[in-house]
């Protein structure tokens, strides 16, 4: 994939983080790309306050969108990176799904489940092993960092 | 909760997983009921094959049917049997709906998250804490052993 196509990827899921933080929702964006060329075929935001759901993080979103797409119920080709580090139940989603690569642009070390606390791709119960990368990006961290701190005042 | 409550619920989720099973699904069936008067609430079957989406087990359909019911982000005051121990997608995803208590048939060693693997809720990553308690039932764990030996033929 082309560094300029890699860019685009990120800032379309920082452009979906941009989203939830206007609605006031944790500020996590997602997007579902072809591994080789990087064409997109999904992106979400975070919207469990709007829906009222704790089950709507980005992640789960766009892997329902992509599903649905792809018309198959597994992901194989395919790729996400997310603005975030995912928590345990979008990275156990995700290894259902059977991605080929996981990016993500952020750590978190409050609920993510990959560097630390489940690291849920370190288990044999975990079937499914992808490529895990961390597409480091500041504004990514920023915005979450920025998010917080309105939400103290 | 009286013995006879907790025997129709955990008799009705082994209808559920025996509708999955009667389906050529993974036969796992769940259940959300009110945790002191045990009124079941919502119930569903792994649907994962007929719906083509990895991310319909039993538990994410059945916390999607009581978030929609009860109409709040948090299920507080309400539990959730299952007749197998849930994956790390199933078992995150119960810690976001912030239910009292998480009760199972039968442990599962392959793709397990309680007992074994990612140990979801050992972590510091995972915020919500709930009862957690096997209720041991046999015919969960049989319906299991029969599926994947009809699978093998």
């Amino acid at each position: 994939m082309e560094e300029k196509q890699r860019k685009k990827i990120i800032l379309t899921a920082l452009n979906e983080a941009h989203k939830a933080f206007d609605l006031d929702e944790v500020p996590v964006g997602a997007v579902i790309f072809h591994s080789q060329t990087g064409e997109i075929i999904a992106k979400a935001h975070n919207l469990v306050e709007k829906k009222k759901n704790p089950l709507q993080h980005a992640e789960m979103q766009v892997l329902e969108k992509a599903i649905k797409k792809i018309n198959d119920k597994f992901l194989g080709g395919y790729s996400i990176f997310i603005t975030l580090e995912p928590c345990v139940m979008c990275a156990g989603a995700i290894a259902w799904a059977r991605l080929d690569a996981l990016y993500y642009g952020a750590s978190d070390p409050k609920t993510g489940a990959i560097e630390q606390g489940a690291k849920v791709f370190t288990h044999s119960q975990t079937h499914h092993k992808l490529k895990i990368e961390k597409w480091s990006n500041l504004e990514c961290g920023a915005l979450m960092t920025q998010f917080f701190k309105r939400k103290r005042k």
